[in-house]
């Protein structure tokens, strides 16, 4: 039952869904934490961001399209959360709004858990915000080879610029060891749900194939690298890792792995 | 489990207690009313009121030291709130925050059902918040002949004046048919829980006996109004009506009596 003291975080979307409120509220129960978890819409982000602090909502998730609008009214922004100028988690401490960007940590995490060799090539394929967290954090883990594929041209070579990358036009066929789909290719309900993020050849030069596409779990992407016997990273993995950041970052509780995915699966359902 | 569309409620005051998330949960369960309530406070009473409207949070009940300061911030005052220039209740529509005073519907729906006879004197212990619904309630019923009594013979004449009412000063002994105690005097944990608000001898010369005090249900002019078999009105049933008001204007649900006891009953466990 609730009561005066249950902590309510929420989050703040132009289309909430109901997996964040799922997510979080099932660990919650699971985990006997007096909080509570509600998305949240808005059309004012400035009075939204500023109701969260004179409320004491503990956190605060951001999508689109409040990642980066939100920043203004923010107290501190965390490096991951600057390294990007996008925040994703806004942490309430008595008044005091820090915000962060746990996409990026979870990448760089899955970097530095994963890909060891910093001397690879990396083809980043997108120029969109989740784009941008993935190059940051190849930066971040001292990758110098990377290029930046995208079909807007400019954005691509502006994301590539900032950190003295390359930029590879789409009709370019250059290969590397890792490649990263950051595009909606291979999403489910999009218009190139069936479509292969990279063509065959790139798939079959690449040591390590990295989807970020999350829904579906295994895109046409995943299952080529998988059915190749490519190392293969998931926007699963991404999704669970920002996920279990966040919760540590609100509640300070860091849940097992088997519990994240029981709350990721049922998030899902 | 709480989803995206679940409707949220808050209050905002001072010293939030359990009562209001307690009783409206409650009622909420019973119901099937995918709503959910929680108690805030704020030091921040502009950021808060504003953040309700941003976040589409559909109500926001007000107690001290609010009800007068979120005044600015409200689109709408209705008539039981500018009546008083004091708001316990804010109700948003898509963004337009209506405020009502429940307080003030529930002491003029107990006059309208109760007291009939409006050329009856009353007398009226108390110029506080609480004390100016009374008054104002009773203006608006139609009464004629009420005296206003208070030891801070300032606020006492003020509220008195406001209405063409007359002020009685506390060592007057001038009786009435009808006595109200808005004061603290009878309320449990005071420095005068075991007083009786009034003289016996203006208890006895009384019809009725109206107690606002609604901590503890039996206040000594409670006990002594039922004893020598007086028409009595209590605080319990300000509480229950307002309450009742508020849950309507919320949820658009108006719970049956018994319910409405049994959650008020809950809220105080």
């Amino acid at each position: 039952m609730l009561n005066k003291d249950t902590q309510l975080c929420i989050s703040l979307s132009g289309r909430p869904s109901n997996i964040g409120t799922r997510f979080h509220n099932y660990l919650y129960q699971k985990l006997g934490i007096d909080f509570i978890y509600k998305a949240f819409s808005t059309t004012d982000i400035d009075a939204a961001i500023k109701g969260v602090r004179a409320l004491g909502i503990r956190g605060c998730s951001v999508s689109m399209p409040f990642k980066e609008s939100c920043i203004p009214f923010i107290d501190h922004l965390t490096d991951s959360a600057k390294a990007i100028d996008s925040v994703n988690t806004i942490v309430n401490d008595n008044g005091v709004l820090t915000a962060y960007n746990t996409d990026f940590l979870a990448i760089r995490q899955l970097i530095t858990d994963h890909l060891h060799d910093s001397s690879q090539t990396v083809l980043v394929q997108g120029a969109g915000g989740m784009a941008k967290a993935v190059v940051a954090a190849f930066y971040d883990a001292g990758f110098t080879h990377l290029s930046v594929m995208a079909r807007n041209a400019q954005s691509g070579k502006a994301l590539a610029d900032k950190y003295h990358y390359r930029y590879q036009s789409p009709d370019d066929t250059t290969l590397a060891d890792i490649i990263v789909n950051v595009t909606p290719i291979g999403m489910t309900g999009g218009a190139e749900s069936d479509t292969l993020a990279f063509a065959e050849s790139m798939i079959n030069a690449a040591e390590t194939v990295f989807d970020v596409v999350a829904f579906p779990t295994l895109t046409p992407l995943v299952k080529k690298g998988q059915a190749l016997g490519k190392k293969v990273l998931s926007g699963d993995q991404v999704i669970a890792l920002q996920a279990l950041e966040q919760f540590a970052l609100y509640t300070g509780v860091r849940p097992s792995d088997a519990l994240m995915q029981e709350a990721s699966l049922f998030s899902r359902q």
